[in-house]
C-alpha cells in the first residue's frame, strides 16, 4: 500500500508535533509525504496536474493538520480548490480517485472532552470534519477513521513523542478499511461455525 | 445595526452571483463590504490590527462565500486564522466579538435536495456549517440562520436576480437574531394574555 501524506502546516519549523510527524513520515518506506506550504509558496499555487499524478500513483491519501478554527490551515483548501477538478475528481465518468483511501491525522489543541456536548467546543470530531467526510464520498474515496491527538495546548513532552509510533501504526493499518476489517471478521465468525459443527459432529 | 460583509471569492470577476451580492452590499447604507481577495493580495496576508477594528465597529458580521468542497475558498480560513487570535478574539477576559452577530450568505452549486441524507451531498447545510457555528460560539457571537441560495449550476437568471433583494432583507433582518424574535413573540403572548384577561373579566 502507497501512502500520500499532504502537510497543512504554515511554518512546520515552529510546529509542536506536526513536524515531529512529518520526520517520521519522511523516514519511512512506502510514505511519500508533501510539505503543502513548501510546495505551494507564499501564494497557495500548485501544479495541479503534478499533484493529480501524485494522487493516482498512491493508494491511501493522507491529510496531516493542526486544528484551527474547526478545519485546516488556508493552503489544504487551496491545494483541494486547486488540484480536485472537475473532470479529475468529480463530474460525470471522471472521478478518478474512486477507491482510493482518504484518512486525516489531526493536533487540537484543545483536550478530547472540549469536543461534545456540554464540552467547550459543542461538537464532536466527526462532526466538524464532516466538510472532509462529504469530500471523500464524493469523490468517491472511502473515508478511514481519522487520527486525532488532542489537547497540544496541556500535554506533557512524553505523550507528544508516543503519539509517532501511534499514528504511523494508524495510517498504515490496512483494516482502518472498514470492509477489509469486516471481511476479518466474517472469516473468523466462518472459522468459529466450522468448529461449532465439528465439535458438534 | 451596521454590517460588515467580508466577501471571500477567488475571483469576483468571473464570479456568476457572488459579485451580484458584492455589488448590492456596496450600494446599501450602513454595509460596509470587504473583497477580502483584493484586501489579502496574491499571499492572502491581512493587517490584523486594521482587520480587529474593524469588527469592533461593526455589529453583525457577514462571511459571503461560494460553498467549494464544503467550506468557503481558502482567503476566509486566511483571514480568520491571522485575524480571530489569541488575546483578541478568545482566551481569558480577551473575547473582544462577545454578543455581535455572524451570519453566512453562501452560494452553492448543487441543489438543495442534494444536502440532505439519501441526497448526492449526503449532509444538510447546517452540518457542514458546523465549524462556523462553533467559531462564532467560541468568540462569543451570536450565530445567525445562513442565507443560503441553492443550485447555482442549474439555476435560472432571474433566480439569481430575485436572490439579491431576499439576501439584503435577510442579513438586515433583527429578528434574524433568535433571541430578538422570541423577545417579540413573548410580548404578543403577553397581549393575548391581557386581552384574554380582560374579555373574561
Amino acid at each position: 500500500m502507497k501512502i500520500l501524506v499532504l502537510t497543512a502546516h504554515p511554518d512546520l519549523n515552529k510546529s509542536r508535533i506536526n513536524r515531529s510527524w512529518f520526520k517520521a513520515f519522511a523516514e519511512t518506506d512506502d510514505i511519500t509525504v508533501l510539505d503543502l506550504t513548501r510546495v505551494g509558496g507564499p501564494t497557495m499555487s500548485f501544479n495541479v496536474e503534478e499533484q493529480q499524478q501524485l494522487l493516482l500513483s498512491h493508494d491511501r491519501i493522507v491529510f496531516q493538520f493542526p486544528f484551527y478554527w474547526y478545519s485546516a490551515p488556508p493552503v489544504l483548501k487551496a491545494w483541494q480548490d486547486q488540484v480536485l477538478t472537475y473532470g479529475f475528481a468529480y463530474g460525470p465518468g471522471s472521478k478518478k480517485l474512486v477507491g482510493r483511501e482518504l484518512v486525516l491525522a489531526i493536533s487540537t489543541g484543545g483536550p478530547e472532552d472540549s469536543y461534545h456536548a456540554g464540552g467547550y467546543n459543542n461538537f464532536s470530531m466527526d462532526e466538524l470534519l464532516k466538510p472532509f467526510q462529504q469530500t471523500a464520498l464524493m469523490t468517491g474515496m472511502t473515508y478511514l477513521r481519522p487520527f486525532v491527538f488532542h489537547g497540544l495546548a496541556v500535554v506533557a513532552e512524553a505523550a507528544m513523542e508516543a503519539s509517532i509510533a501511534t499514528l504511523l501504526a494508524h495510517i498504515q493499518d490496512p483494516e482502518l478499511n472498514p470492509l477489509i476489517k469486516k471481511a476479518r471478521m466474517d472469516k473468523l465468525l466462518e472459522n468459529d461455525a466450522e468448529l461449532a459443527a465439528r465439535v458438534s459432529a
